[in-house]
């Protein structure tokens, strides 16, 4: 288990491989984002898309989906997030896409008011398979430190 | 047709009754977000969630199809968006809840580079039906302007 102590800043984690289908970024835009250029070639070819795209909140949760299997091969002591800051779509993401993350851990700070946890910044970039940059995003963890009495 | 001109700084739109069932609050987080308090009340009680609670990413999801859903009742010239920043997710979203949103327009800029369109600043607040605020984001919407030749 991996607590606050544990983290290392500036250490960059690479992972994941999520195949985007034609059939879930239909699928999600149908429920979620349903803008013709999210949901039909023939209207994203009018728009800078170009061609069917996924909605950026598609690539979003794509990327946590990564996120969650990673933490389950490195098992943490987290206690959700409070949110996210600063999410770039940089790239569209089409069907046929595959998507990977590198995960930076750029600072880290114990809280004063509750020194039992700490938050942990994070920065996310998302690459396709062509090692396009699709996606940035800024996310705060709180974790569990290990020593609640600790410094 | 709602173009960059049109666009009232300082305005609020309000909108959205969003039903959120345990059915989908399992079926996005077992996609994309499969963590145990997303999943199971059980494994939730143990949690600061204290029951089953949507993913925020779950949640972000169904703001953006209220936010859909009003902008096709009010059309705009909109160019997709090239990011948001500052999500905070701060109260959970349960199961029974209805989400409602409050869309404020804090700020628009006319783009130096590229007369003929603009950015929109939005500040995106999600309240359930008890009148919580659940979800703050501040969004960017790229719109086109009536007149590309206009001051």
């Amino acid at each position: 288990m991996l607590y606050f102590e544990d983290v290392v800043v500036g250490e960059t984690q690479r992972f994941g491989a999520y195949e985007v289908t034609r059939d879930e970024v239909v699928d999600f835009a149908s429920r979620y984002d349903p803008q013709a250029f999210h949901l039909d070639d023939e209207a994203a070819a009018k728009t800078y898309f170009g061609r069917l795209s996924a909605s950026g909140w598609h690539t979003c949760a794509m990327t946590m989906r990564m996120m969650v299997d990673n933490m389950k091969n490195h098992e943490q002591a987290g206690l959700g997030s409070p949110g996210v800051d600063e999410i770039r779509w940089l790239t569209p993401v089409y069907p046929g896409d595959t998507l990977r993350v590198e995960l930076t851990t750029a600072d880290k700070r114990r809280s004063r008011s509750k020194p039992e946890m700490g938050s942990i910044f994070g920065l996310v970039e998302v690459f396709n398979q062509h090692d396009t940059k699709v996606l940035t995003m800024k996310t705060i963890g709180l974790i569990r430190c290990r020593d609640p009495q600790g410094a």
